[in-house]
């Protein structure tokens, strides 16, 4: 069984991301490194019942305990992050504990959370078993919670010390959760790589069709991209804010719309096109591009618009919030070109005025 | 007005501890460690009447919102620490804002939290205003909330940018609150420093009578220890346990009356009588040492037994959940001699059970 393997390059933490068929049926891709006995694994029922009988296998070895979360983005909260502490501080885990976090995005981020913050901090190991958990937050380090006033407003940068992007774990997506993952690969290709994004748009038919050798071609390669961009900036002062392109408009419209009621993909699939159409007004971007990015977005069979019901007034509340606001000053990722993002707040307002009057009604 | 300054050497995490009186009224020592415009200064009622008016007053050119905090050890919880992430969303505050925590341990370690989750971490300040935190929780950067089930469970390593010691604060401490802030005074003797445990002897009655020249230099020194165990040792790999003298048993004497019941350095104080007792019967310490080290704990009016309710099985359920616990294996901080403490699993079982029968009634 051959996989392949991106190092992620962070001196003494930096850590392996195998990529390939069958892994969960090599502990030694797991027990190597985990330095303790206890381990912890943390999923939901739905997926503890897919695959987590694998995992308790390839961990014999060890004490384990299954901590099983409740299943969606509204559940992403102190407050059931708080049901890791229990399950922990119950099994009378110690500072020596590892735990492992078996799901999408919203195990892996609040795991990766609990991981750093329980007794001040602990190994964590993730094993995504979403094309989006694949190629986003597997990388990077940011793990987190949602607060009811904002997405992901509370977390740390926690390093796992192994991640598993098992390709098999992908037949049991549906088709919106693998388009939605498609959207953050099409989104390495938008602001760092033209050739990636020429071969998307040559292989979405193989992607969409679940071809495993495509899909782990396009994990390696968005995991390879994220690699370069954290490894020169891990705590997000600069290049790594790229990696954010669609996702200020995307937030904007998943805050609004409730938690859970879009998928991460899709919001930031239509907050892409909305960038886009930005960057065309301040003249960056060429309309020819735009639309070229637009029709690989709706190939997918992702949303290039915003929810109906949202209004100028509802993005620009809820993007003055955003991370990315530094002392009031709105920063947004706009394209110079497919292949080439920047992130700026030197841009005409009026022009963002004019794009929101665009997508909203009013 | 003359001060000391303790710098605490971390690289590029380096900070400044000022050391004096009327620090709160030198505005200069806050601003030139605040980077952005937002300030959100953290406390509790009785505090803000004390002393928000000279913070928010040498902060006029920055935009300051209060969150007060409910006031105990009760409240250092994931609750209360939600409190903090409300107050900052509400106000719109964003990557670039700084935290102040003005109050004893409770707020300074879930403002050290609270600003290491915030956005997944933004700065933060301290003004202690009990001597425990000035000379305990303004160095080392320990950060947290405690859970049902432990004490300290949940946190982070975070340090601040500054910490503003001002041994005016310390006049509205009641009595009670004095002692135990000298008990970790004393344990700074204790473990490392036999002329500074001299000194105490020496200078407890000033200290008692809340001298501000005595209570000064008690309180740089003990920074100056505790910052050079900290400094090689930032996260509690080795040496920095030593600081811990005292605190496994009396984490085990907190936990099991409730927190809040005895304050931290009573127990502490209880705690490094029963170390003592085990040192002594493993041959380390003399009975003579000993009985030094006792008396200097009696003379500042600190508890030197457990609470008599207390069981052995009390004390080993809680010690073997302790964070210095591996694998199931406790470590103890134990005396050779006074100024010379040692981190160790490797000590004579029966001795241990001996020490909780000598204390424990059964």
């Amino acid at each position: 069984m051959t996989h392949s393997t991106v190092t992620i390059d962070l001196g003494n933490r930096s850590y392996p991301i195998h990529i390939g068929q069958k892994l969960l049926q090599q502990p030694a891709l797991l027990t190597e490194h985990i330095r303790g006995n206890q381990v912890m694994v943390v999923t939901n029922d739905r997926l503890n019942a897919l695959y987590g009988e694998s995992v308790t296998t390839a961990l014999s070895e060890h004490t384990v305990s299954v901590v099983s979360l409740p299943d969606g983005e509204q559940y992403k909260n102190l407050e059931a992050l708080n049901l890791i502490f229990d399950a922990l501080l119950s099994a009378g885990f110690d500072r020596g504990c590892t735990l492992i976090a078996l799901g999408g995005g919203v195990v892996g981020d609040m795991t990766g959370f609990a991981a750093a913050s329980y007794q001040r901090g602990v190994d964590f190991l993730q094993i995504p078993t979403t094309l989006l958990a694949q190629v986003d937050s597997s990388v990077g380090g940011k793990t987190g919670v949602n607060h009811a006033l904002g997405k992901n407003m509370i977390g740390a940068f926690h390093q796992p010390r192994c991640v598993l992007a098992d390709t098999d774990t992908l037949n049991s997506l549906d088709d919106a959760e693998l388009k939605a993952g498609l959207a953050e690969v099409i989104k390495y290709g938008f602001i760092i790589d033209a050739d990636f994004f020429a071969w998307l748009e040559q292989n979405l038919d193989a992607l969409l069709a679940r071809d495993s050798t495509a899909l782990a071609y396009a994990i390696q390669r968005s995991c390879e991209i994220k690699a370069d961009v954290v490894s020169n900036d891990e705590t997000e002062q600069g290049q790594r804010a790229l990696l954010n392109l669609g996702h200020t408009f995307g937030h904007a419209i998943e805050s609004s719309s409730g938690y859970g009621a879009w998928l991460h993909g899709e919001a930031v699939a239509a907050g892409t096109a909305m960038a886009m159409d930005l960057s065309v007004r301040l003249n960056w971007l060429t309309d020819d591009e735009r639309v070229r990015g637009v029709q690989l977005l709706q190939r997918t069979g992702l949303p290039v618009t915003p929810p109906e019901a949202m209004t100028s007034a509802d993005f620009k509340a809820h993007m003055l919030r955003d991370k990315k606001t530094r002392d009031g000053q709105l920063h947004l990722i706009l394209m110079k070109r497919i292949g080439h993002a920047i992130v700026t707040a030197d841009f005409d307002h009026d022009a963002f005025e004019q794009t929101l009057m665009h997508f909203c009604k009013h």
